[in-house]
């Protein structure tokens, strides 16, 4: 299929969201797209690629990687506070059998568009090239200014919070091996795993801890509903110790964590013992949920916003003066992890 | 070099220009940008990708790729008439000596930032992978409304113009031997190669064949002039009769040039016989140059607007009712190309 192929059928599909919008003057199809954006808003800017084997495994279902290489940017601008809007796709394929090609494509577009169409994201531009598979996506958004979450913005006393659960997507990769977590302490928890044939709480459990490897949710409601309460913000990508550490750093402040209180679901609970779920839920990426501080104060605020954005989130530490993250243990010891999971490079 | 010293090092450099243009709240560093647009203007977003071994070759230096990964993407914003502004990077890069991989960002980072600099433009945002070696650019800027310059906007009877000159980059893959361009009958022009001791214009000429094809000049003055003058533009990367015939299929035209009138530089006639010559300018592709078409009205403000924007451009054909593009030949025959130059996949 040729370039113009490939393009076009994406283009058909999002044409009518675009549409929809009412702000897209031009979409897919020109040098470049024309938008029209609301008065009075800052825009919100995001960018992140998706490489084959480095953030998706080389089996990895097409639509699941549709779907998270846009979820992945619309997190970012969740993190800010930002409503998404647009975004650009640029899609490079290998080159190969023009029919395996072109059903990519459509799984691809499957995922992609179906996140898009939950938040009114318009698909408005991009390109198809050749090369190594690899997903870049650019997202744009809106948020009153002076109102996004910024990094830097966290103030000693903040109530650290997190939403959702945190260590599921990393229980998942260390499920299959993946390099950077196959070291955590798993263990299967399909019943065709234990021996134990059919066992559909199990199989549920498992199946969920994949969902949210692969279709990751991200919280776009719940940074909106945010704005004005929270002070500092960041999405769990590179795991909590990583990413709470960013906002430390910008903000001049340290942090420390009560590790009773990290979220866990039940999967993660039967998926591990005590240690390896501390080390996931502190070190695993892949969540994107959203870390965020806020004054002592507001928390009742914030417990009834993100209750009327249907997310769960909890208090999970402090922001202090003095630098660094530091977990409290279950028996009061406290523990200064090591720097693992800041590195992207080797 | 980890990912946070690889961005910092690029941080760095950026901030100024981003501190310069008075409209960018938060850069490089956070989940997203915040950006502050113009009042009364439409964003105009370009999203590109460029793989190693596809659209550069496998020794291409590091400040070449840098620069003509952010000159492709402002090509585009020039090709609408937008005024460029900001533009976001996503940069893949293998693993391996973490040296080399500090010296290929540091190279890359001269060539990009200086050609951002030469247009205001901030880079705000964006992420460095793992990955083969891909750079990703999304660029924005804005454009008055309804004064873009669209593909779908030619009419018939409007002239066909170009700016510069065509064949060059071309010319210069040719040289190199690359796939699809090989066959083309081109000579060497350097004194080396021709065995005549060193011949200083040949190997001036030489050198400017390899420069539009590794710096591209983005015509984003001439595209800035031609704001309310010309009808429908694009910019040259594909060929010219590939990218003619996008501005035809979409403006429902098609159109005649005449051979003759196509621009050729000292150094493309200095490399080619006339066949090879025409089926350069016609179908060679990266010169990013523009195409635009015009009511033959409009021929005198057009020419005085581009020279004050110190952008040669001609007249080469007519749009005419009757699809497809037609070439006049020097001997008056008439020749339909091939669709040729449209794939990108094989």
């Amino acid at each position: 299929m040729a370039e113009f192929d490939l393009i076009a059928a994406i283009r058909a599909r999002a044409a009518a969201l675009a549409d929809a919008r009412g702000d897209v003057a031009l979409g897919i199809g020109d040098d470049a797209a024309l938008l029209a954006p609301p008065a009075g808003r800052q825009l919100v800017v995001a960018t992140d690629t998706l490489n084959r084997g480095v953030h998706f495994a080389d089996d990895a279902a097409a639509g699941d990687i549709g779907w998270k290489s846009l979820a992945v940017n619309l997190s970012d601008l969740a993190a800010m506070g930002a409503e998404p809007a647009w975004c650009t796709l640029s899609l490079s394929l290998p080159d190969g059998d023009a029919r395996a090609r072109a059903a990519f494509v459509e799984g691809f577009a499957d995922g992609f568009l179906e996140l898009a169409a939950r938040h009114r994201v318009a698909l408005v531009g991009g390109d198809t090239t050749r090369g190594p598979l690899s997903v870049c996506v650019t997202a744009i958004g809106f948020v009153e200014p002076g109102w996004a979450l910024r990094r830097d913005a966290a103030g000693v006393g903040d109530e650290i919070w997190v939403t959702g659960t945190l260590g599921d997507a990393g229980t998942a990769l260390a499920l299959d091996g993946i390099e950077g977590y196959r070291d955590f302490a798993v263990r299967r928890i399909d019943g065709a795993d234990a021996g134990a044939g059919v066992d559909s709480e199990a199989d549920a459990a498992s199946a969920w801890l994949y969902q949210r490897l692969r279709r990751p949710q991200p919280r776009v409601a719940a940074g909106r509903a945010l704005r004005g309460l929270a002070r500092a913000g960041i999405d769990v990508s590179d795991g909590l110790l990583a990413d709470l550490g960013h906002i430390c750093v910008a903000s001049g402040v340290g942090a420390c964590l009560d590790a009773a209180a990290l979220p866990a679901s039940p999967a993660l609970l039967a998926a591990c013992a005590a240690d390896a779920r501390r080390a996931l839920q502190l070190g695993g990426g892949d969540d994107y949920e959203l870390c965020f501080t806020a004054p002592a104060r507001q928390r009742d605020s914030i417990a009834r916003a993100l209750a009327a954005a249907d997310t769960p989130a909890v208090v999970i530490g402090r922001i202090e003066a003095e630098p660094g993250v530091r977990v409290r243990l279950a028996d009061g010891v406290m523990w200064t992890p090591s720097k693992r999971g800041y590195q992207h490079f080797g």
